[in-house]
């Protein structure tokens, strides 16, 4: 595969900043909108049936013509027959239809690839759209091959993974499944003001209808995420593609760092309580924490009060992400963490409080699912290293209730949510052939 | 003097913020407003004269109406008679004139006291004020002793002396002494893109006649600002008043960190190029560099960039600001911060790079006039240490075209810019005496 696919080509250039050449697709503006057109052209093209969920979430489903749990031993595919390559005049007008149930309304038991198609600011190409494009393609390479399946296939791109412009990650994923509830979905605001519920409204969608999927569990049987690697682990072991273990643990605290505004020319050194001093060392400290835990922490948001360069700072907001294998260890680095930040405050008489502004649990990813997706690769000769991530997914939030597997196609830079992300053509062919063979796996009985 | 000296009465609830307890009169608001017919009010109730230069800085005088330099051995004050006391009937409506010149257009060889109404974001009662309250009540006592002055004295307030407003500080004096000219001050903006030009319309002041005073070294024999002290070394050395000897070179200078954007939970942390760490290293060596040198380095602006808290940064922008007793001290000073800059950044692989965004020399205040003050308080008994300052003041700017003077009044915390800002009413009563003292000394010959 390279990105002379059609699909790559369509994609790419869609809300793409030419100045950083990075993405800057957030949902329901006009650059997601032009994904969203994309997904429906893309499953028009290869006949799958479009549905868009209440949430704003995209379904393209292959759909089988009977319930492959009923015992009534395999389905028939609707259209095309198997194998079939439609031609342009073959194209039905891309309606999309209204899913009730918030999901494939009339599938049981479906099995299902995708992740999203919008972006953090100035994201890379592959953060996302990977896993939708390489769903599309897997179908390609079934039917190619002229698989027949037993369960409906869709391919799902979801909203607002990134939370770039709601503030909610995985906010498609967490309303389908009731973790957020529509009501507070509604109010959420962007940065200008405007509300989930407005920005659905201009979107063309219902923001009434919004709610929790029904029957979430019974609908799909399994959901698969493909996803480009947001670090190098892959690479240091020499695979293409690897299978997700877990997501870590996941807290961030906001620190507040409580100083005395003063003159920066006159003010003696030994008179000032300078926020931004024990601010600094919590900065280092938690570089420190993360290297002994072996877990990640990142001091990257931090706002001075009132931040002139001529005053001293009377406080400084900070935050605090930190990820670890487990909760034990998280609670440890954050405390090492907080210690420094405590310690530092009393050496410059700056108050220092904190409070947990989010935790996401652990997400164990189904044993069996796992290893029915390993064991499947490994048939095809595929061997793919199980690792655990410190990124959220919607496979994470899925997880919850419906059995999920993630896979991650290397990324030999590790670098993500930048423009210079980038996964190697050969990797990403890898990662199709993968997600083919546990798609024709999973739908097969 | 305490603070139920009507004067002050009726300064202190002017542009001060009820939830802070600090002021926020910003030049040309409606703050600022008030605090210009408070000024005109004092002065009409003294029969001092009221004039608005080009630029919008207000000067009182109480004129003589002869030149004191013309050889004429003394002049004649116009109103009131010395000693008089002028009662609600006597007083003027306060009339403002437009001073071609620039400041007191009559008046030759002047002696004049003042400084600043304007404030900082939240900043204390006394920074400014306490010089212009100051040259009122010193004016009063030197009536109530019946002195009559061979020299025309004047109070000035000048405008946006802080820079809260326009960023740029003492710009009332700099384009008064065409440090910066009319042009570019008409064409500075505030954080809600009115510029300066625009502001002056909306005081009911003509942009158009925005320019330096003619002949201000003529016109003015003397400027003396009593200022509250911003550091608490009057405190340490047991003395109530003060006399500057100096005000320290300063530099600003910007520095960029940039590194690279990477996801906050799956970047390895030997992966990172996170440039938040050389930022923390560098805040941290700029305190130590400022200990060792006896100096003062401070970081209190910072921009993450794009500062999401689940993000390393691409790009942090950070400000030092940095004051020495001398340049060589203060390209020690920065010298070594930026050395730990470098060397932070190159270990996490980080570009650092830096210019310097402002400096200002060292002004040293004329010697001559430092000693008529020194010893003109002496005779009554006033021991004042002359001390360097960090901090820059209008006296500072007119020292470059005319002899000028500082007086500090003793701050006993040290703390300014600030609410908790604080002086001794004894402390700012002596204040006023010495004033008085150095304005006879000045005015009688």
């Amino acid at each position: 595969m390279t990105w002379d696919n059609p699909l790559w080509q369509e994609l790419l250039p869609l809300g793409r900043d030419q100045s950083t050449g990075g993405y800057r697709r957030y949902t329901f503006t006009e650059a997601d909108s032009s994904c969203r057109d994309w997904f429906i052209k893309a499953a028009g093209e290869r006949f799958l049936r479009v549905e868009c969920d209440a949430v704003g979430n995209l379904w393209a489903w292959w759909l089988v013509s009977e319930d492959p749990d009923s015992g009534g031993g395999g389905g028939t595919p609707v259209a095309p027959a198997a194998g079939a390559t439609p031609r342009a005049t073959d194209m039905p007008s891309p309606q999309v239809r209204r899913a009730k149930g918030g999901n494939g309304s009339e599938v049981i038991g479906g099995v299902v690839a995708g992740s999203h198609l919008d972006s953090v600011p100035d994201g890379g190409a592959f953060d996302g759209p990977l896993g939708v494009v390489s769903a599309f393609l897997a179908i390609d390479r079934l039917r190619e091959r002229g698989f027949r399946p037993v369960r409906s296939i869709g391919v799902a791109a979801f909203i607002e993974e990134e939370g770039a412009r709601f503030g909610t990650a995985c906010l498609g994923s967490k309303v389908l499944t009731g973790v957020v509830e529509a009501d507070a979905a509604r109010r959420l605001v962007d940065a200008q003001g405007v509300t989930f519920a407005e920005a659905m409204l201009g979107a063309g969608l219902d923001p009434d209808g919004l709610g929790a999927g029904a029957g979430l569990p019974q609908r799909l049987a399994a959901f698969v995420e493909l996803h480009v690697e947001q670090g190098s682990a892959l690479d240091g072991m020499g695979a293409a593609v690897g299978i997700a273990e877990s997501i870590w643990p996941h807290e961030r605290r906001r620190i507040e760092f409580a100083g005395r505004a003063d003159h920066a020319g006159t003010t003696a050194i030994k008179d000032r309580r300078d926020p931004m001093l024990p601010f600094a060392a919590t900065v280092l400290a938690a570089r420190d924490a993360a290297t002994e835990f072996g877990a990640r922490a990142t001091m990257s948001k931090v706002v001075p009060v009132p931040g002139g360069a001529n005053g001293i700072c009377s406080a400084v907001h900070a935050w605090l992400d930190a990820r670890a294998a487990d909760e034990q260890t998280l609670d440890g680095l954050v405390a090492r963490v907080m210690q420094t930040a405590h310690a530092e405050g009393d050496r410059h008489q700056v108050t220092v409080t904190s409070r947990r502004e989010s935790f996401t649990q652990k997400v164990e990813f189904d044993l069996d699912l796992r290893d029915r997706v390993a064991t499947a690769l490994a048939r095809q000769g595929v061997t793919a290293p199980v690792l655990p991530t410190g990124a959220g997914h919607d496979a994470g939030v899925l997880a919850a209730v419906l059995p999920t597997a993630m896979l991650f196609v290397r990324n030999r830079t590790g670098v993500s949510h930048s423009p210079a992300e980038h996964a190697e053509p050969a990797d990403c062919e890898a990662g199709v052939d993968a997600l083919a063979v546990v798609l024709e796996e999973l739908a097969s009985r």
